[in-house]
């Protein structure tokens, strides 16, 4: 079984896979391609333990030439001294890589985001094939062509739109994701519902206990539903302003959160389902959308295993934090907010202090 | 008095500006390009000395918030560290940058290339304004979008295309220019004659002396003309490949000479007007032009100041050498050959013998 949503952007559209052992016939998906000669694996030390030797054995029984790049697992390596120490490597190889070369990147969101950069800046951009390995990279970092590295002063700070030439969605791969990974990336998804498509929300209810579970064929199912919403926001939007913006729902508050908490203390999918109710919280003190939305919301995220509540925030650091957002406009923070099921809208007239009181939603 | 060549892009096109005295109305300049607030002038320590002040002074006249970040000059410190010292000092500038924050560079080459690839990175794409100092990045480097820094590994192997907004060529600026360097770009110049437009041969053999003293109408028509050239090949085939590959003329066994006598031992444009010999005289051998050509040729180089002898080469090294070439494909070197006045090709068949044979024109 296998799904396959098409990203419509021109000469540069592409297909996302999905399903179970797809990791299986990567040979054959390369040199379905064409013209590639070599390819080069990068990947974290965790990810590349697990799948690194049985990728490149796939490779080279295609007649491919691979090599394996890897740096140590998590956010901390993902800087612009780690993309050097893989130049070094990647511009050591030989046979020396040329334009035939593709870059796989076999991981989660980081490996992504780094090994996307090294492909949008080596020899001014190479083609590149993500295998995101856990759900979050899965639904949010397949689609949207966004690459980076992080600078001291931010996230994401350094980075390119550099567009795959496809992605490769194993979702075997999900069943040796820690349990915590698995939650934030459902997290992910459910701000997909509310922000396009509320008959997704019944899908998650329905099929709660078998996605935490891995199941293959359900979860192959609800990460087609995810990556065509997201596609479909990005392909309408692809330079990032407007509806693109959309996608940053639970962001403002999530981002403040995670800022404030400290990073490593809550996963980003934790602090979204958290901003998520901040925001559902906003919108039902504005009167945009009835109290039965929250609520729902509030008993999804608990089925998925995802905290609700987290007491003695200070909001006024938080709304403080907010302030300083890369979001920031003008000087206006922008929240994204529900205005009915599976919509939302752009707001930048929110107080400071509907903001705060917004926050007690997590007492 | 002021020309300007429109480069078409589409969604990105821009104008290239040239003229005597450009840098003095900067401030109206960037103000019409619409929605920026604050510059960030990106230069060498040698540039910066020169005209680094003004420039600043101009911008701040427009109620634009500035600051100026440089770097060493020379090639030398066209690398990743160098970009990294300038994102220390970028994200550090408050108030922060954001999406209508403009990065200016000022400079020759080098500039250009780091600067433009900071443009592209930094906050994944800032308008980037290049204001080149010198005949060859005005003629070569700003035209193309493309941006760069080096490796130990070989040249501009990291990098990205990234089209600037506009390009202000202040032709004032090529007074203060070194000789040398002044002549290296009309080698340049000299190569879109051969590759486009016979006409420009004309022109250069008429105005050498006024060019050589940088005449500022002659020099405004001169760089007119050749932007239009390149702007022309590279609109046909803005992702390189096809007829862009034609203003390799005079590269194969340009570069080649570069690494062979060390680089800074000779520059870009006098290893390029030496591998325009090289060609000539190969395509002259093969019989595909008359010898007229490589007269002429080697009669303009001459009355431009440029070497057109280099004896005591070591033709077997630089065919080695160019043997590694990185626009080796396939295992075949290809050689940008005359085939006519204002005229080249592409050939792939040419044999270790004929090229070492060419090279005996510089004896």
């Amino acid at each position: 079984m296998m799904k396959t949503v098409r990203v419509e952007l021109a000469r540069r559209s592409y297909d996302i896979h999905i399903g179970p052992g797809l990791l299986d016939s990567l040979g054959q998906t390369v040199t379905s391609l064409g013209g590639i000669r070599q390819v080069v694996v990068i990947s974290d030390t965790h990810v590349a333990g697990l799948y690194g030797q049985d990728v490149e054995e796939r490779l080279k029984n295609a007649k491919l030439q691979t090599a394996l790049l890897t740096f140590p697992a998590g956010e901390d390596h993902k800087t612009l001294p780690t993309v050097e120490r893989i130049f070094d490597k990647l511009f050591g190889i030989r046979p020396a890589i040329d334009r035939n070369c593709l870059v796989l990147a076999l991981g989660g969101g980081v490996v992504g985001d780094l090994a996307g950069f090294v492909a949008a800046t080596a020899l001014r951009g190479l083609r590149w094939l993500p295998c995101p390995t856990t759900l979050l990279a899965d639904v949010d970092a397949s689609v949207g062509g966004k690459t980076a590295v992080d600078h001291a002063a931010g996230k994401n700070l350094i980075g390119a739109f550099h567009q795959p030439c496809g992605v490769i969605i194993d979702v075997k791969t999900l069943t040796t994701l820690d349990i915590r990974e698995l939650r934030s990336g459902l997290a992910e998804c459910v701000k997909h519902a509310l922000i396009r498509d509320a008959t997704l929300l019944d899908f998650l209810e329905a099929h709660a206990e078998a996605l935490l579970d891995c199941e293959p064929e359900t979860m192959t199912e609800l990460i087609a539903r995810n990556v065509t919403i997201k596609a479909a926001v990005v392909t309408d939007d692809e330079l990032e302003s407007g509806a693109r913006a959309h996608l940053n729902f639970g962001h403002t508050f999530g981002h403040a959160m995670e800022t404030y908490l400290g990073y490593g203390r809550i996963s980003h999918g934790e602090a979204i389902a958290l901003g998520m109710l901040c925001a559902c919280a906003l919108a039902t003190h504005r009167g945009l959308v009835e109290t039965a939305l929250q609520d729902r919301l509030e008993s999804l995220l608990k089925r998925l295993g995802l905290e609700t509540r987290c007491p003695g925030l200070d909001a006024g650091k938080i709304e403080a934090i907010m302030q300083h957002d890369k979001k920031v406009r003008d000087g206006k923070v922008r929240f994204i907010l529900p205005t009915d099921w599976g919509q939302v809208d752009i707001f930048e007239d929110v107080s400071a202090r509907e903001a705060q009181e917004a926050l007690a939603v997590l007492e």
